[in-house]
């Protein structure tokens, strides 16, 4: 019998104590031996299925040299990051969903895990239920990662094909996933980008070995998105996405999220509502792309418990899930050359003007969108600085 | 210094000898110290980069101490059989690319792996370097599997996308695939299904931990394949795939390679060309998809050397990689309730004769191309005992 415990009882720590009763026969044939669920952290006490479980007092699991693994799904970072420090110093594998903690104190975490000769995993902080990081750390290891990027928050990708599919505006579209129980009362962090931002972060740290640090992380979001722009992409043949990307700049790298426009003939064109895709590129395997229910109460435990089950198999420890601090090597993405979408109040001469060959998408009552060349986004602001810009956007590939 | 040896030097050997120079510092990072190719088995020496390396004397890896992974891109089973047995027996770590061996031997081979106290390791036997193996048996153990299915052949994937595409016969599109190196000389494995039937065996064997035996599992491909069938699928909405299945069926398991109509909203219908893609059902996860190319000598190579990093790294080996004898538990594919294209020389009428109410796709010249409700083969067979049947395909989903 091995014995576990779960920190924070919201959707995913439900999820994972759900998993480990519903698939325990699975889980058992696997491990050898039954997995169960002793003790579960809360910070209030409810009636339920788990009732007898529940402790308010974090010492009862540190403690408890029974305990070897403990879910940390409590979320955000103070008592997270706190209380998993503390079970990683009592010798206790840690597994996590939490994004924001793995961002922002990953490689602290990761040195402590090491140090006390335990795993510190988080698979489901990415991609929910798909397989992601493991794959990229460990099947595609004998590679050079040079490029990461996706679709990496449901939230946004839900509203961003109900504007394409529905004609409806960013505001309705949001309301409906509200409804739907897509997003959140307060949206932020998804449409705003910083969800896929915490996301990118993480693929890139293990991609690159390199610590990348959320606060220096360009992350747009689709909020000012306008229809007109989903309709101009559309009909040129593109799909508007909100994207995460890392990409390795010779001994650097850098990483940002914006809304891009996609080709259509791109497989990540055709990932719609809260489906997520992420697309890796190795110098020896070319593009591999994970898709699937990036979120949601079991993809996402299922990927804990799975990391519960790695953690105590991995004996003494996964050595190559890591990153090194290196706040020298991040490049600001402004600096890589790519085509770029405007939509502006003006006429094609005016953009031939500012950008010599474009390609035109749209004339229509005054105003023009048009591709241009592959230039860096400061070369961009620059050159559009006396346009009336309605709208840019990077454009995929 | 790790020392490995490689059996054969064919396109998949001579890119593993390739991805561990070229990649020599990724690998060194993750492994802590360097990797290097000591001895190659070939049948006849050639000259070029590895001539220093060669050998024809397979006991110059068996006795050899400092060897401790052996990777056989031999192919086949025979000899590369008996030298898999002879490393593992010798304490050697083997990894594979050989889908034929693993299809066919693999029980057995575990289980002297596990005896000797080594890994067999075969990512590279399906999907070439997408990673579907390790993210199957490892981030979705937490799942029940219930199904797995996909386009496991990019040989035939090439030629569908042709005939779709440019409305080339199969036998054109054969040619063409030759002409570009896609295709082999003698096509039979890959046009008549038998290479997508050994990966959806290894896919099957994993996902449910019960060997299945290739040779009990139908397999159909694209060869007798017309036209006229992927035109009326297409103008219907649906693409012609091949696609390999296995199918969890109460304490039993199916499994069979067939070319299915794949709704053209499925993710698979999108995947063109020589692309791979496979979908894993978790009963907790829901469906993923893993997409890439899923052949070629760097991906594929890049996935053993992955293993042979994983072999090295997983001590003293993977458990959870493996599956058991079970010859009863094998159900007949003819048995799955599914929906069948059918093409007959004949009306409606005679249609709707046979299976009651159909979903008509067209009626032209005297023929008359229909789907039909949920059955199963055995009685889609009897039903259209009397009709002029000119084509039967099943409907995925």
């Amino acid at each position: 019998m091995i014995q576990i415990a779960i920190m924070g009882l919201g959707t995913v720590g439900t999820g994972v104590a759900k998993v480990v009763a519903e698939n325990a026969r699975q889980i058992e044939r696997k491990l050898g031996e039954p997995l169960q669920v002793k003790t579960i952290l809360v910070r209030h006490f409810k009636d339920g299925p788990y009732r007898q479980l529940m402790t308010d007092d974090f010492t009862r699991i540190e403690e408890d040299d029974a305990i070897r693994v403990v879910v940390e799904t409590i979320g955000g970072v103070e008592a997270a990051y706190e209380y998993t420090k503390r079970a990683l110093n009592a010798g206790k594998h840690v597994v996590t969903a939490n994004k924001q903690l793995v961002a922002e104190k990953g490689c602290e975490l990761l040195a402590l895990a090491k140090k006390r000769g335990v795993n510190y995993l988080f698979e489901a902080s990415v991609g929910g239920g798909i397989p992601v990081l493991h794959p990229l750390t460990q099947c595609m290891a004998a590679n050079r990662i040079d490029e990461v990027y996706g679709i990496l928050n449901g939230t946004t990708n839900y509203i961003l094909t109900r504007m394409v599919r529905a004609g409806a505006t960013f505001a309705d579209a949001l309301r409906e996933a509200q409804e739907k129980g897509y997003a959140e009362a307060d949206p932020t962090a998804d449409v705003e980008g910083i969800d896929a931002g915490r996301k990118i972060c993480i693929l890139a740290d293990l991609a690159f070995g390199r610590q990348v640090d959320p606060a220096a992380v360009p992350m747009e979001g689709i909020s000012r998105l306008s229809l007109d722009d989903v309709r101009i992409a559309q009909r040129a043949g593109y799909r508007i996405k909100l994207l995460g990307r890392a990409l390795r700049l010779g001994s650097g790298r850098t990483a940002y999220v914006a809304p891009h426009l996609v080709p259509e003939d791109h497989p990540l064109a055709n990932v719609e509502d809260v489906f997520n895709a992420v697309v890796v590129k190795g110098n020896a395997t070319g593009e591999v792309m994970f898709y699937g229910r990036g979120a949601g109460e079991m993809p996402t435990a299922s990927a804990c418990v799975a990391d519960v089950m790695e953690a105590l198999q991995a004996s003494p420890r996964r050595e190559e899930i890591g990153w090194e601090a290196d706040p020298e090597g991040f490049v600001a993405p402004q600096t890589v050359p790519l085509r770029h979408y405007f939509r502006i109040r003006g006429s094609l001469a005016d953009a031939v003007g500012a950008f010599g060959q474009v390609e035109v998408l749209s004339e229509d009552s005054g105003m023009t969108a048009f591709l241009t060349e592959p230039v860096s986004g400061g070369e961009a602001a620059e050159k559009a600085a006396a346009l009336a810009v309605l709208a840019r956007l990077p454009v995929l590939g």
